[in-house]
């Protein structure tokens, strides 16, 4: 009565684009940008080259009604793309190189080709992409489609040029329908805060009302996040005996400290001993029991903290972007040391910053800016998990009213793994350890922004007190000169003294 | 230097397994329950059988710390699933039954197997499974786990029995770590949100704590949605091709009038006028330019609404829920006619209703109960396309403040496919004919419920003004029969009569 049927990766988000941040014309012009723009930072950044972007949007007059065909071109300055590569990188949903323990912006191998799959299904044309990789003698050119239904790329036309300049990375070009008019505010507010938080990107981006540019500031580049292994706290049963089968020659010892970060000899051997087995115990002979049992004490061990080779914090240039932009009187900021969910390292960075331009929230708003492995997070703010910690803590504690004074609050994650609740990539899981680190960083903000505000207040009574009492002191010291019959001379400056308490 | 990979889709959801509902372990809790419980109503309400489900709960005390295993235990009198296909059905990721034209409450033939998988990576158990079919003499008992890697099932035990009793339906039994304890307010309230819009099931549900029986009440189940054809509106390119490549050996007119609803004889004639074609044209003729002609065609023709066959609204049960529970002292209620999105045929039908139980909302909350295909949605109200109308909409106009009067919204959205934002079913993205029909029905109920409150308020201030002169009556009375010198009768009656205007 039921018909039972397999659809493929690719049909199941094409059926399901919502989910992906395809949900309107609106928002599917903010996604590609979005998407093309982060894989281009990625493909800079991982091989430490200064990102230098230019973005082209082209409205055709052609459409229905509101929304239009519109024509997007991305070209970057990255690592490129190998030519055997590139068909499956653009034409195979859940391929890509972005599955490694290390810090992406893209992390679901998904971004790139929901753009040129949507740009497919709503005009019908096919992706044009060239690439070059570094040192390489040849630029390759491709025309393809996605074969949604067998998930597999459709070559139309690939040729060969020679690449007389030594240039290297991507371009990507294709048409999709969208209403840019109505995205174009949200695109420019990414862009804008992407700069903020990357001073060492060269941005162009130019579309039918003008262009935009965003200078390079510095050329100090991140940290090049490293490739990791796993930490054995929290990783799952499922991840720990896949390590098991594809170690099955190798003995326990080996085993432990080949395959996790934090297990060297000693702590394997101590591992092992709670196991009831010897280091020399073969893999292969684990049972299931064991496992489970290795799997509890992974749980519970006291292992040092994750490593975090494989992260690249933005540190200080956050406060210098905030700095830039509004000028508060008072910043807290402070970077947490590295944890991890599931064995997955991350690192949460807050401030919290007073005054400057910051508005006071309307309607019971919160001012909060979130930031996920150097991406802005624009959409559906209210149920991060930031937005849920801030909420949750009672800034009565701190004499803080977040609603009605100019607080603004800043929160970047970055992780192998972002826990995001949507492939849109607008907003953070409530993982309880991020939500925990989080809380800590924040209440750590909170209480110098507290001890400022404290500070603040106690200079402001005093200023209060002292106008109010300065009134009176002309009649005193008259009255005292009088009362003297000016035979002793009393200095005004000490009974001003004695008033204002300094 | 980059690393390329295919992974498969059991291995994408499984990590990813937060944008399934599966980021804490609080969530996973309530999501397994929920995932359950939909598939089986889905499997009675697909063949009108009058649903009995049992949902057993039981808390160990194993697990780490606060979380616990937790083993879960559902049985249905649904139509049960044929043994050949249990394994994939339980087993391997992206394939189903519930990728059709119709109304299901499971859209992404996901939820069972996330739960399954959720349940194996936390305690490495396999999941049992006990199925017959209607009519069966076979009682089929299947014990697997999923193959991650693979994404294929592994049958680890298979088992046939006499089905003495003619029995039919699902059980299904595994283990999982989870915290019951957090997530059992929300599992209740899920329960009863569900028990008010489906007042012919039957539910026990038993947990450590005790046990609780949702009654049926009426034997009135809501009709069987059918299977219905595309609607031309809103289709998009990739399914126009698609229908196309596989009716290539069908004429225009003949292909035209099959696959699509709204689409007769003299439509599709018409339609081939305007591509200047002829009905006898054979499909596999059709050029590109042809086929994105068609398709603009669709999009600008003026067909008739989608039809609503495929669709099972709850309607006048919903009044009765509101009823029961908040005993308001006004509702306006309406039903949309059918509309479709990128040709999904969808109803909206919205609730409003006023004073009774209904609270004053706290901290600028607003009061509102959010259905779709019969599901309760209670996590992350604040994105939803409904939160985002009733935001919008500008009150004053009814002389209504949501904020501060005892308020309540209901929207039930039905459809073949609710665009869902989260893979959770968390929240509905705000797809632009979703926001309108939502829109237009939420105000029709605002003009009544301000009409009732114009009403309302011009007797309060008649009664006030009533009560206000009626001092005054006794006086002017006295005046009157003196000044008349009791010569002329008066009635009282007439002079209360003229004050109170009625």
């Amino acid at each position: 009565m039921l018909k039972f049927e397999e659809i493929s990766p690719s049909e199941f988000f094409y059926r399901n684009k919502e989910i992906a941040g395809f949900e309107n014309p609106t928002k599917a012009c903010y996604t590609i940008v979005r998407e093309l723009v982060e894989n281009s930072l990625d493909a800079c950044e991982i091989c430490g080259i200064l990102p230098d972007i230019k973005v082209v949007i082209n409205e055709t007059g052609e459409g229905d009604g509101i929304n239009k065909i519109i024509k997007i071109k991305v070209k970057d300055n990255g690592i490129g793309i190998p030519k055997e590569n590139v068909p499956y990188a653009f034409g195979k949903v859940l391929y890509g190189s972005k599955f490694t323990l290390r810090q992406h912006r893209g992390i679901f191998g998904l971004g790139g080709k929901m753009a040129i799959l949507y740009g497919q299904i709503t005009t019908n044309n096919p992706v044009k992409i060239i690439t070059s990789t570094i040192g390489s003698k040849l630029l390759h050119f491709f025309v393809m489609q996605i074969d949604i239904l067998k998930n597999e790329p459709n070559i139309l036309r690939y040729e060969e040029f020679e690449n007389k300049e030594g240039w290297h990375g991507l371009i990507i070009e294709f048409t999709f329908l969208g209403n840019y008019y109505n995205s174009r505010k949200k695109i420019l507010e990414y862009l804008f805060q992407t700069s903020i938080l990357l001073p060492y990107m060269n941005l162009v981006f130019m579309d039918n009302y003008g262009m935009l540019v965003f200078k390079r500031k510095s050329s100090l580049l991140p940290k090049i996040p490293e490739e990791t292994l796993l930490h054995p706290k929290g990783i799952d049963l499922e991840m720990l005996k896949r390590l098991i089968s594809i170690n099955k020659k190798e003995t326990l010892k080996c085993f432990l400290v080949k395959n996790f970060q934090r297990i060297g000899n000693k702590i394997a051997e101590d591992i092992i001993k709670q196991l009831n087995l010897n280091p020399d115990f073969p893999v292969r002979k684990l049972k299931d029991e064991d496992i489970i049992k290795l799997y509890n004490i992974f749980k519970n061990y006291n292992f040092k903290k994750p490593s975090s080779k494989s992260l690249s914090p933005v540190g200080e240039n956050l406060i210098i972007g905030i700095k830039e932009i509004f000028k508060p009187e008072f910043i807290a900021f402070n970077t947490r040391k590295p944890s991890s969910y599931e064995g997955h390292p991350f690192i949460v960075e807050t401030a919290i910053a007073y005054g400057g331009n910051i508005p006071i929230p309307s309607d019971n708003e919160i001012n909060l800016f979130r930031f996920a492995n150097k991406i802005p997070l624009i959409y559906d703010s209210y149920n991060d998990v930031s937005m849920k910690v801030i909420k949750d803590i009672n800034w009565n504690l701190y004499k803080i009213d977040i609603y009605k004074e100019p607080i603004a609050f800043f929160v970047h994650i970055c992780s192998t793994k972002i826990p995001y609740k949507t492939l849109g990539k607008e907003y953070i899981a409530n993982v309880p350890e991020l939500y925990k680190e989080i809380e800590l960083s924040l209440r750590k903000n909170a209480r110098k922004l507290s001890a400022y505000l404290n500070k603040k207040r106690l200079y402001e009574y005093q200023k209060k007190r002292y106008s109010y009492l300065k009134e009176y002191l002309e009649k005193i010291f008259d009255f005292a000169c009088k009362l003297s019959e000016a035979k002793i001379k009393i200095k005004k400056e000490i009974l001003e003294g004695i008033v204002s308490n300094e």
